[in-house]
């Protein structure tokens, strides 16, 4: 393979301006505290599911539909208010494909989830991120005064990543009045780890679309699948540039079931809710600054030794995750928040590290 | 949800020109000579796969590097001249996007797999479809007549889909020279029911990518993986606009030990082979015209009684595809071929209709 020629193709011009996102794809062994996966299993009736799997069913290209009644229901939605994706990563993918003209932008709090700026730039729009200040709360005013006629896209994670801040319902409601030729996406990935959800309100405001993934509190991550609510015309438009056959068939068997066992769901809820607590607690009594979190991860603030912190973590086989390069994040440092038991080990591995580097409180 | 109101947003303008395809999701039951899957079973060692998942992996997110190794390896590539996807709808999709800017156009020989046009379509690009003459054969000379400087995709299906025709490898390489500014797709699909592939070529010509899924011989559509081999570069910009976790999990297991099962594949392909033979010699003897096919189906041209018949199928549990609305296959039917007991049931199906609906040899 050594005379591999050079290509004679171009990318479009957007792609070559895009940012590069590189995620670890492979190695990543020990506690995992780096990705705010669900550090247990996903419910136990899991198991069962793939044990009546049958091979020859793998042949039979995947059907949405069915499934998409089934969780429309569990949520008390019609099935045109639903569309499942391939993770909440192709719901955004797919919503700025839908909706973004080149001479259009799209508006994001910073710091937020890097995707949508990925996922906006491959459509050749503008993102135009509006900082939050050193509390790392959404920035209301500054969203509201950003809004103008070409914004098409505003995406708000709540809770945030990586800030774990929420956003009010009365907020939401006022930015999607505000700007009624966006499609206003309120990413709610964290959503069981906080109770507050805009589902309620998705067949009143029309250009309200909500996300939920179902690889957090539900476990699921390795099986990609994720959901879009909202207005049956908006979803519309998202259904024609997507795929038919986007989500795998083992992950709609598995989603059924991982839905329908609810108690599973708020048993892991609420160990992370007491984990968190844990860990704000123990990061208050080492003298660590952090931002109080509504989500399954606590962002800390460890200063110029960041870097040796994670390293530090990842002797002890503990994966941390630095966001020191997040825009108002200098020298922060995420750690998710998981059962009861991997608090402990992630906050020992915490202390040890800290001393190890010669960390002192401010 | 009756309250729901008008959304206010709207889409590009090349979505809301884009075609819609509505293939069934759902209530397929019965055989399933319909959509060219496998319709047996996928190789008997997925079934140890399945056995042996842990549901606490699950929670992890996908790693796809380790397994884009194995492949390339499998293939004699390099891992950076492979790109794993979401099935091959994916790739076609991901690739459109890379390349595609809304003034440029794409090529394709009609009929063929109809998703190129839908997501050449989502970028605002034009298709220019090159029509087959009665003989279904590649249209060779129109394609290369038809390439001018705006050509930035070609997208050639071989065995071609719903045609069953093949394309030469001196022919793809012709179009390849002949265009350089484009990407010339091969999708390769049905390459195990033929047995010819472009896959040694990729190093020597920077334009080809080849196509691979592995929901047709393989027998894993459920499971939704595909793969595009090609220059480093051009993967590098299609890697680009798609998600580093595009693959479930329980795919990449899956498809490393479907690769490894070399024996159960070409058994499969046999299988197909040979039923090929048998079923083009029972539409033959039943005075049917067809297209001799390279591909794990046949089209057949029922005339006006098409619906008719694939009614009268159904009626008898058995699944075909009308394909009447592709452009040149006016009154045209597609039956998968399958395991030589499925053939069988096809065709005794098919000899029943025919009684049943009255129709007439010419």
């Amino acid at each position: 393979m050594s005379n591999t020629q050079a290509t004679t193709v171009r990318p479009r011009r957007a792609v070559l301006q895009m940012p590069e996102y590189h995620p670890p794809l492979a190695g990543r062994d020990g506690l995992r505290l780096d990705f705010n996966e669900n550090t247990l299993a996903p419910s136990p009736k899991i198991a069962e599911v793939l044990q009546r799997i049958s091979t020859a069913g793998l042949t039979k290209y995947p059907e949405r539909e069915p499934v998409e009644r089934i969780v429309a229901a569990h949520f008390g939605l019609n099935a045109d208010q639903v569309l499942l994706t391939n993770g909440v990563d192709e719901a955004i993918h797919l919503l700025c494909e839908a909706f973004l003209e080149p001479e259009d932008e799209a508006l994001i709090a910073v710091p937020t989830f890097f995707m949508y700026e990925v996922y906006v730039a491959a459509t050749g729009a503008r993102t135009q991120g509006v900082q939050a200040d050193a509390s790392l709360q959404f920035p209301l005013a500054g969203i509201l005064a950003a809004i103008h006629e070409r914004t098409r896209l505003i995406a708000i994670a709540s809770p945030n990543n990586p800030t774990g801040a929420v956003i009010r319902r009365e907020d939401i409601l006022a930015i999607a009045r505000a700007a009624p030729q966006a499609v206003l996406l309120v990413d709610e990935a964290y959503y069981h780890f906080h109770g507050e959800t805009m589902l309620q309100d998705i067949a009143a405001v029309p250009n309200l679309i909500v996300a939920r993934t179902f690889s957090k509190a539900y476990g699921l991550a390795n099986l990609r699948i994720g959901m879009l609510a909202g207005n049956p015309e908006v979803l519309r438009y998202v259904r024609k540039v997507g795929s038919p056959y986007n989500v795998n068939g083992i992950a709609l068997e598995c989603l059924q079931v991982a839905l329908a066992d609810e108690e599973y769901v708020r048993w892991y809820s609420e160990q992370v809710r007491a984990g968190r607590e844990q860990m704000e607690k123990g990061l208050a009594a080492l003298g660590v600054p952090y931002w109080p979190s509504h989500a399954n991860f606590v962002l800390m603030n460890i200063g110029a030794k960041h870097k040796e912190l994670v390293a530090a973590m990842r002797k002890r086989n503990v994966l941390v995750r630095d966001r020191s390069s997040d825009p108002g994040c200098d020298g922060c440092v995420r750690i998710t928040i998981g059962i009861h038991e991997h608090v402990e080990q992630g906050l020992a591995a915490l202390k040890a590290s800290l001393e190890e580097i010669g960390w002192q409180a401010k």
